[in-house]
């Protein structure tokens, strides 16, 4: 009697991955929580359902319409689409209970429902690390989280990114200092000049400011070469307003600590046309692009903010923070090739085949080598030689050892290495 | 300006931990993924969103009515309620793509809307090892995944544990070989036992097959000594129903090997009054007490089917597997004090202290000591040492490095252990 059967398929937008993909994917999630843990950030792991009420409290327009939300019994509720939102709450929830400075890091699935496209997912994984003060926080932290960025991209074995680093003060100073009233106007379209392009960038900014001011604007978000240059260059402009002063004095810390912490100068750029939106980011900002793959967008962001959890307390709690997107990043890293070099650390050792009457031994043989900090296990079928090396293959073991009856009567091993043929004999 | 407050909370029976808590519950978790990974058992992740008309495909009834469900769009879909459905889907979805026997691990978040009770749970981890035959699985899996549990539960550094371990084809040929067509309600009520008490069971068990029979089920489903004992006193009975005769030797396989994988004897019995439910399981049989504690109930459950994925393929895919419930497992743990002294690996062992301008060289004495593998962090702020030396008793460092002009001059460095208050020199 045959069932009815449902074709096994998931929803469009969701990733999943064939074990040998999985391995490569959860290694680099070690290799981010590893650099994260090793330098003392605390991790945390909130729900993916929220209260509604709670989790919508700030949000609205696009995230809100992306939300899955739903009813059960009398509680309406929604899936996080992000880990910033859940992290301010629990921020504000748990307050009396932390310590401040608090450096959480947080790895988990977020979801939204976009359009369906290429590369975007419903379902993804974001690696985020967030440093929360109580009333104030210091500078130092602005470069210390895109120091965890640049230590995760090492660990990771990527070597072609740059951080694109500015502060929105410098920008926000010189539109106050210039008395342009039509700010935001501004700040959205250099937000926009990646995507729509110089030349129409330039009329738009015309149009909203005069050829005048724009010369300037562009004059200014156009600098490029060292950070130590593009400082200098800035400084010399002269101008008095004080946001703009602080502004610069910022970007100079953060820089100047980026070095200090061992980031690479040749990983880091000032780049004035990093604005990351309006609503949240009031100081330093940061996006990160792989070289000579820059369309595919950033793969890792942040910045600091003024206040990380006013809908849900009075406390003020300026904070800073970068999140790594790793399902993107991953689908990212597999287009480029990135991944099909990349060698996972938790692969298996040894598969040990018995042949024969002789699973105690092969049992032994297992435990013994698990001792020696060896990934190991045993065929646990009966099979033919022939099947098991097909099996040893396929699951991508780097060795074999064959046990016959000759082997638990002499004890004498042989390892076959399954990519170069190689035999050794091996001792326990 | 005062916004609107929201007041920062979650929805009821959804577990959120301190960051302190979170430490031991992160470690635990990484403990009993390193046992997985260490025995070769493959990563798999699927989405927490899946296909209503999928995931649902084979239950109905109580799990029905706990799915969280809901639709976007024209999609309607549903969080999954276990890892084994998504699994079993997984299977059939990439039948060809996989190597069998498929021995994979998956430790993730399952949701279920259950009536809220003190310890229950509607967002809960479960650590799932399932090991897949294509047409035929060997005996010594079962023993294998036991094992598992048993080397996970040994790396936790839990001591207090037993597996309870029966072979459904056992009872299922005594009560054929009896004749008894009550079959269900037979094996429906044995599953029962614990809850209902030992008189209640009695006089249900003579209402459904009469006095004589209940007392030879009586007979055997109440035998106890060591695993050997058990056996030889089941074979004692001389039934010739051909399941039975498999039930015991697969159960003698199964413990046989369990002790030759390492298992100590005192860390598993049979226990025939094992049932784990009517619809799925159809060999071997687990759950897993901690001693002492058994009212908590099981801890770590499996056992051994016929067919993974009859809804999703014609393939036929017998199976065996365990899952430890890691939500609840902790809840177990923090009631019983287990937790209290339990040490998470992943402590900061050094907070460094700048006291004026030292900020640089709290840098490089910190990369320093995170070359020698320590985890390792600077306190950022400009403070005074008495708020510094509060935050990080608060944040438990284990040591402190106060950096003051001195050190940075002579380079000669004082750690601070935050427990004893020992002090001791150190080089770079």
């Amino acid at each position: 009697m045959k069932n009815n059967i449902i074709k096994p398929s998931i929803l469009a937008g969701f990733m999943e991955l064939l074990p040998k993909n999985q391995k490569k994917f959860d290694d680099i999630v070690s290799k981010i929580k590893a650099v994260y843990e090793e330098n003392g950030c605390e991790a945390i792991d909130t729900p993916i359902i929220e209260k509604s009420e709670v989790l919508l409290a700030k949000s609205g327009g696009e995230t809100e319409k992306q939300v899955y939300s739903f009813e059960k019994g009398k509680n309406k509720m929604a899936l996080r689409f992000d880990l910033t939102v859940p992290f301010a709450r629990y921020t504000a929830q748990h307050f009396d209970e932390l310590a401040f400075p608090f450096r959480r890091y947080q790895i988990g699935k977020v979801y939204r429902g976009e359009r369906n496209q290429r590369g975007r997912y419903r379902e993804f994984y974001q690696c985020d690390v967030d440093v929360i003060g109580k009333n104030s926080l210091s500078i130092n932290n602005d470069a210390w989280v895109i120091n965890l960025a640049d230590r995760a991209f090492k660990a990771i074995g990527l070597t072609s990114y740059k951080f694109q680093i500015s502060n929105r003060k410098i920008l926000k100073g010189i539109l106050s200092e210039l008395e342009i009233e039509r700010e935001n106007d501004v700040m959205t379209l250099i937000d926009k000049y990646d995507k729509i392009g110089e030349k129409c960038f330039n009329d738009e900014l015309t149009k909203v400011i005069g050829s005048e001011q724009a010369e300037i604007i562009n004059n200014i978000i156009s600098i490029e070469g060292s950070s130590d240059e593009t400082i200098k260059r800035l400084s010399e402009f002269k101008f008095s307003n004080e946001t703009f002063i602080e502004g610069i004095k910022e970007l100079e810390k953060v820089t100047n600590i980026l070095s200090c912490l061992g980031v690479s100068s040749d990983k880091f750029t000032i780049n004035l046309k990093i604005i990351r939106g309006l609503d949240y980011y009031t100081g330093t900002v940061f996006e990160t692009f792989l070289t000579g793959n820059e369309s595919y967008g950033s793969v890792c962001s942040g910045g600091r903010y003024d206040n990380l959890a006013e809908k849900y307390t009075n406390n003020i709690l300026p904070g800073v923070g970068m999140s790594i997107g790793l399902t993107r990043l991953f689908f990212v890293l597999s287009e480029i090739g990135f991944l099909d070099t990349y060698k996972a650390n938790n692969s298996l050792d040894y598969l040990i085949l018995p042949l024969g009457d002789t699973m105690d031994y092969c049992i032994e043989v297992m435990n013994d080598l698990q001792k020696k900090n060896y990934v190991a296990t045993v065929y646990f079928e009966e099979s033919t030689l022939k099947k098991m090396m097909i099996y040893a293959n396929k699951i991508q073991a780097e060795n074999v050892i064959i046990i016959g009856e000759d082997e638990v009567k002499n004890k004498r091993l042989k390892s076959k290495n399954m990519k170069t043929g190689e035999e050794t004999y091996i001792n326990l």
